[in-house]
């Protein structure tokens, strides 16, 4: 088994939980390394194996990420656990192949527009960049997975609408590069659950077998709903937050990435067991919550609880 | 064009409000009449044209339901606006029939425990009530729609599990005994889309042209997700309730109605335009709020608004 297929196994779904990356951007303190350990601890314990830990971006800038190879160190002591963290220039790739991580995310915008905005760099530059990374990943002691983690993918709050077509020919050109997985992020929460099942069955299509994820934000409350047609289109890979941790720049106090708790009962109740157990994920909640007394989180399964008397866990998949 | 195509064009998407009825059920306190009002006004402004405004029970029970003659009046004076109200005995019918309501939902369980539990009668007294209400319809003088509302029909909260196949053979009871439209309702949000679509799909094949609405709560996060699901399974009407109102009596704090404005922006942006104003819809959650203080409201999409530079708007029907 390869290094992507064993992360990655392409029989059954992944999830991803990026509360601790794209949850704590925009936050206005964060938690401790202990409580973020302790987080990761328990969501591994209740059967969460992947985990976003944070960007390889200056201290200064962004101090919450600032233990990021710490959590590193300690995910990579989790059995069959994997640790991924963002890496959004080459100082940050070399640091992220020295920390030895499992999972390297380059960012890559679908629009000029959003990639100088962001990133001060063309979609070329950031290809060429993802290709170094990719490169280097190879002759690095860890061997990274590279991801494309393509931005804005369907529709952006620069340039507007994002064709189809423009996505597929990027997707093409970062597997090209060297990318060994393509993340799809609907970044700022813009479309319904027909667009998401559409580009992501034509990327899906495109990849040549390489793993395809979608990171949805639920902005305007489609989140379950496009990531349910996402899996329908042929995702196996979706990324979640606990409490739906990681609001919009653009709009405050909205919703934020994908509930991660939602996630799970949709994924078990479509009949993809995800072996994560539901009840001792949402008592989780409380340690963000209590770190981060005035944030906002989100999520309707964590109130209601999983329903008694009926087998919600769907024993087969059920044929659209 | 008959009475059910006038209320139920088949060729749209027919989204009622049904917060003046389901979502005022378990609350402490209610809007006053002068609310109500304001409220069902100021949606007809914005574009919605259904309203279920409330039940007919004794006052002495349910107080918040006391003005439902009025808000039937009201609606009536509104050019194109339906209401509907719902008849859960004999008496209830007849005040119903009285007060030429346009359409009279009768209550009718998927289970004979929950039937039992929530209206001391079996099901096939439900049925035989439903039918009483539908010969008397068509002598009235108002002969409101009368329609099959079939609670607990995706899983029971007292019985389990439902099968579809009890499901099916209770519609067509219910469209023998005379209903003109069938209901289908996920009361306490039990499911995910798969199971909603499958269900949905089976009706809308058993219901020989009635039309068949879909009633879901957000109880686990599921609420739009399952609205798609419904919607891709041939279902054109519907339920919602302005900022999720209508909490859940087994799990205090849950989630409601789906939200009906991010109902809405589900709609639009699968292809089906309903005509309705999002930003003047999201302005009138105001109402509710300062009606019933301590009620907690749902949504996304009031908090970030629609998207800006994109067409959301889809301007033609995705194909699945």
């Amino acid at each position: 088994m390869n290094r992507i297929e064993q992360i990655y196994p392409g029989d059954r779904v992944t999830l991803r939980e990026v509360g601790l990356r794209d949850g704590l951007q925009l936050v206005k303190s964060y938690p401790s390394t202990e409580a973020k350990t302790d987080w990761i601890k328990r969501e591994y314990s209740a059967g969460v194996r992947h985990f976003e830990v944070g960007s390889f971006l200056p201290v200064k800038t962004m101090p919450q990420f600032s233990d990021v190879r710490d959590l590193i160190r300690l995910v990579a002591d989790l059995d069959g656990a994997f640790s991924s963290a963002l890496a959004l220039n080459e100082r940050g790739a070399t640091d992220a192949l020295q920390a030895e991580v499992d999972e390297i995310v380059c960012v890559v915008s679908a629009t000029e527009e959003h990639s100088r905005a962001n990133m001060r760099r063309s979609r070329e530059e950031a290809v060429a960049l993802l290709g170094k990374v990719a490169e280097a990943s190879k002759v690095s002691p860890a061997k990274p997975v590279v991801v494309a983690g393509v931005s804005m993918a369907f529709g952006c709050s620069i340039a507007g609408e994002v064709s189809q077509s423009d996505v597929v020919r990027l997707v093409a050109q970062c597997l090209e590069a060297g990318a060994d997985v393509i993340g799809l992020a609907d970044t700022v929460g813009f479309v319904g659950p027909n667009q998401v099942g559409s580009l992501c069955r034509a990327v899906v299509d495109a990849s040549e077998g390489a793993p395809v994820s979608a990171h949805l934000h639920d902005t305007r409350g489609m989140g379950i709903a496009n990531a349910s047609a996402a899996l329908d289109a042929g995702i196996r890979i979706l990324d979640g937050s606990l409490g739906g941790l990681g609001g919009c720049p653009f709009a405050p106090g909205a919703s934020g990435n994908v509930v991660f708790e939602d996630l799970v009962y949709l994924c078990e109740t479509k009949g993809y067991p995800t072996g994560i157990d539901l009840e001792a994920l949402t008592e989780i909640r409380a340690i963000p919550e209590a770190e981060m007394p005035e944030e906002q989180f989100f999520g309707a399964l964590a109130k209601a609880g999983p329903p008694q008397l009926i087998d919600w866990r769907a024993q087969k998949q059920f044929t659209q």
